[in-house]
C-alpha cells in the first residue's frame, strides 16, 4: 500500500477522525502500545463514526516502519463512499446493483467494479467488516471504475436487503447449489440486486433466505465453482443481453 | 515464487534441459556472468528445444539471492504442456477451445483456465513469448483448475489459427471495437477457438485478419473494455447457454 493511502500518527489520525474530510477504512492500533487518552479518543470517534478498528500484531506494522507512526495507522479510502438510504431516495428503474457478502480479495472487487460499469450497474455495496474494502490494488484492478460508479459500504447486508425489499426490488442471490438456473430469471422491468458471496463460503444463510431468488450458472463441468468476478459477469450479462434483445424486438 | 518452481546453478539446469523431464516455461542469465562452456551449452539446448532463455539484470536475481544460482535459473512449469498436434488429431465435435494472445497477468490467466474448465472448453492454447506462462500464481488462482484442461503452448498463434481452419475449426475473436455482437453468433454445431488478447492492446492485427467472426461483447457504458477474464466468461457461457437451451428444446 503506498504512502498515499494512509494517515499516521495518533493527532492526525484524531484530526481526520474529526474533520471527516477523509474516507477511512479502518483503523489499526498496535497490540504493543499502552493506552493513554489519545488512543481512547481514536478508539471513542471511530465507534462513534462506525468505522473499524483493530489491535493488530507488531508486526503488521513493518511495512510503515519509515513513518513515524506511534502504533497508530489509518488506511484511507481512495473513494468518498456513498450513503445507502441516498442512493435508495433516488428515482429507480429498471436498475441494478451488485451486493458483495464478504470478497476477500482485492483484485475480484476490482474486476467486480468494473464489470459493473460497462454493464451499467447502479451501485456495488460493501459491508464494512469481512469484506475487503475499497483500496489502491482495487483502484487499479478496476481500471478506475472505482470513481464512475457509486461504492456503499455499510454495517449490515441484512438492513440493505430488507430496505431494498420494502421499496419494492427484486433480491436474487447466487449459489452453485441452488436449482434455478440464472437464465430463467426476467430481469426486465425490475429493479434488482444481486447478492455474490465470498470466495470460498458464498453467500450466507441469512441473505440467502432473504432472497427473492437463488440462481445457480449451469456448468458443464462440476470441476468446481467460477471465480466470484467471472460468476457476476455471466449473471449481470445475461442481464443485459435480455435487456438488449427486448429493446431490439 | 516459491524454491519448487525454480531450478538453479549451471549443472542442474542442464541436467533438466538434457533430461526433459521438467517443463521449463523460460531460462534466466544474469547479465552479468561471463559466458562458458556450461552456459553456451545451456544457450544451445534452449534453443534447439525452443525454450526461451533471457539475458536479465542483476537485480532480478536478487530474489533468488538464497539459492547458489550461479546466475542461471530455469522457471519450471508446474503442469505438463500438451503438444498442439497431439490435440489436433483427436476426434472432436462441437468442441471449444481459448487462444490467449498475449495475456500478462497470473490473476487473469489463472481466472480464464477455471472458467474453462467450468464452461468444458477442451484446451488453452498460449504463445511461448510476450504471455505469462503457467507459474505457482497461475495454479493458485485457477483453483487447481490447471491440472483438468490440457494446456498448449506454441511458438506461433497465427499457424495454430491456420491449422485448426484446414481442420474446420471455425476462429472467433474478441474485440471491443467489433461490430458484430456475441450474441449473434451460433456457437452450436461446431468447433471454434476463441482468441482474446493482450488486457491492453487486445488481439493482434494478424489474429483478427484470420478470423472468421469478430465479436464484441455490447456494453451499457463505453467506459472502458471487461476486465479479459470477465470478457470471457461472458462470451464462453454465452456459447453454453446455447448448447444447453439446445438441448433442452
Amino acid at each position: 500500500m503506498s504512502d498515499e493511502s494512509i494517515i499516521y500518527g495518533k493527532n492526525a489520525v484524531i484530526e481526520a477522525l474529526l474533520s471527516g474530510n477523509r474516507e477511512i477504512n479502518k483503523i489499526l492500533i498496535s497490540k504493543n502500545i499502552h493506552s493513554d487518552t489519545k488512543i481512547n479518543q481514536i478508539k471513542e470517534l471511530a465507534q462513534s463514526k462506525g468505522i473499524i478498528f483493530q489491535f493488530t500484531a507488531k508486526e503488521k506494522f513493518n511495512q510503515y516502519a519509515q513513518f513515524n507512526h506511534q502504533g497508530v495507522i489509518a488506511q484511507i479510502s481512495p473513494i468518498k463512499y456513498t450513503e445507502f438510504e441516498e442512493f435508495l431516495s433516488q428515482p429507480h428503474e429498471n436498475s441494478s446493483i451488485v451486493i458483495l457478502d464478504g470478497i476477500e480479495d482485492s483484485h475480484n472487487l476490482g474486476a467486480i467494479i468494473r464489470t459493473c460499469v460497462c454493464a451499467g450497474v447502479k451501485a456495488v455495496i460493501i459491508p464494512s467488516r469481512r469484506n475487503v474494502q475499497v483500496n489502491s490494488i482495487v483502484e487499479k484492478t478496476s481500471a478506475g471504475a472505482i470513481n464512475h460508479i457509486p461504492i456503499i459500504k455499510v454495517n449490515s447486508l441484512i438492513n440493505v436487503v430488507n430496505r431494498l425489499k420494502e421499496n419494492n426490488w427484486w433480491i436474487i442471490a447466487a449459489d452453485a447449489s441452488a436449482k434455478d438456473n440464472c437464465y430463467n430469471v426476467n430481469y426486465n422491468d425490475m429493479n434488482f440486486a444481486i447478492i455474490m458471496g465470498a470466495e470460498h463460503a458464498g453467500v450466507s444463510k441469512s441473505l440467502l433466505k432473504a432472497s427473492d431468488f437463488i440462481v445457480k450458472i449451469p456448468m458443464e463441468n462440476n470441476f468446481n465453482s467460477l471465480n466470484v468476478s467471472n460468476a457476476f459477469a455471466v449473471i449481470i450479462f445475461e442481464a443485459l443481453r435480455q435487456k438488449l434483445s427486448k429493446v431490439n424486438k
